[in-house]
């Protein structure tokens, strides 16, 4: 159960066979978490950070809002066949009348059955859920806005940041990372810099995003309304998902959003930055909090 | 339901807005997938080639080999909010006989089970169900090699002429696309050219490559032992797994494989080139097939 993994790996170019040498990889290995006794999820992840990965993602469940509600997590030991042991299965205890496995199934179903099942309805399941809404400071004729909250330039800065500290992208060249900023508001309450608190890395997106997250449920930060998320690739729906139920207002990705990432920040308050990429970056909703 | 979705986008610099414009999006849209009468799945996915997308899911399953097994998919029409019909729910009849649920379900359960669980118990999962193992020709003394099948230059050609039929990417700039290509042999029996027979993209990965071999199964093209599966990003051990299901010989991403992934490449047969950009490559098993 390793971070990164050493590979025999050959280079070739138009020619043939350049040479051969060894590389490292990231890591790959499933992860099973059981909840309060059944099975819940299973999922491939980059091992290490695993209970903070857990704990992210039962908060973007809207199971869990605090850390405190989560009593246990147990890891099992599996015996690999060459003999070591893994840790890769998680039992999971949380605190009784946390949450109600019937209601929770029952609205995963009603996301799929109302309208069909759409964008929508995943938006509004995500409304419901989320016990840390984003607050909206003034009216428009478009409906309540953000105040001025951060400049282009802190936004600007946030990639090389992130970059600088990604160890496992150093040595293997092939891996997503989430990083959380705390902004630091000047006398006007505008954020003239941001500070790197925590940067997480996986095989996975989502799972790097629920590795931040829930390292900040450990250090009792939430709702986390001071702070950006950094992302190193695209923004998809789940990933603004996981902003909005931790409470973020800013999400900040190198390459593009979706169209129903877009439409779920716009809904959330959440303001969606993509292509933030060197000199420029576009804003794709809530624009009006960048001063 | 829509394949891109028209936006506004704010542009910033460091010194603030530049403009406002239209932009496009990648959409993305759940599709609820209910088999023989059962919900099975719930993806994210940018529609279009949904038919493809099932199919293709369902044999990276092991659930079904054949395009005949699939005997309907009605899609159901739901309601969107604005009023329009969406076609978000996917109903599948399957052949009679052609899955056992309960056995579908106990295989899923091992492979958890096995080993605590591991990645090596994920790699014999694959290895138990595939239908098109890909053919090892000589014996070496590492066990069973390939023989010499392709050349660097083919291979080094492929994400520019897969980049060329992404239309999507072309006008979103943030999209995965899979790209299958049919080598074309000389006398000896080694491909010095590829034909591109299929692109798909997707907000998704895997859901680009699913449909890309979904494609494949409804032509009757498998096994696909003649070709090479191309992809715009990392190769993770999911994407191997699903070229080992439609027997796929040779994997190749623009960035890099996971340790995992790499693994199942080996066990599997099968080439994983990874870092396909420009002028070089590497290759991470089975390199012998590069001529």
């Amino acid at each position: 159960m390793r971070r990164t993994v050493r590979t025999r790996v050959r280079r070739f170019d138009e020619t043939g066979l350049i040479d051969a040498r060894a590389d490292s990889l990231a890591g790959e290995e499933p992860l099973e978490v059981r909840l309060d006794g059944e099975q819940f999820t299973v999922t491939m992840r980059t091992p290490g950070d695993d209970v903070e990965l857990i704990a992210g993602f039962l908060l973007s469940e809207g199971i869990v809002t605090e850390w405190k509600q989560i009593l246990r997590v147990d890891f099992s030991t599996g015996i690999d066949p060459d003999g070591t042991r893994n840790l890769n299965v998680a039992r999971v205890v949380l605190e009784p009348g946390t949450w109600d496995r019937d209601r929770y199934q029952a609205r995963q179903i009603y996301t799929s059955s109302a309208c069909g099942i759409c964008g929508t309805a995943s938006i509004e399941a995500v409304q419901r859920t989320s016990t840390y809404p984003i607050v909206l400071d003034a009216m428009s004729e478009d409906g309540p806005v953000a105040s001025p909250a951060i400049t282009s330039r802190v936004l600007l800065s946030l990639p090389d940041a992130m970059r600088e500290e990604q160890k496992l992208f150093g040595s293997t060249g092939g891996v997503h990372a989430a990083g959380l900023f705390r902004m630091a508001r000047d006398a006007g309450g505008i954020a003239d810099s941001a500070e790197l608190v925590a940067v997480r890395e996986d095989v996975g997106r989502h799972n790097a995003v629920d590795k931040v997250i829930g390292w900040a449920l450990q250090e009792g930060m939430l709702p986390l309304s001071d702070t950006i998320l950094q992302v190193s690739g695209r923004a998809s729906f789940e990933l603004v998902q996981k902003a909005a139920m931790a409470g973020i207002p800013v999400l900040s990705a190198v390459s593009a959003p979706s169209g129903l990432a877009v439409e779920l920040g716009r809904e959330q308050g959440i303001t969606v930055v993509g292509f933030n990429r060197g000199t420029r970056f576009n804003a794709y909703s809530h624009h009006e909090r960048i001063a």
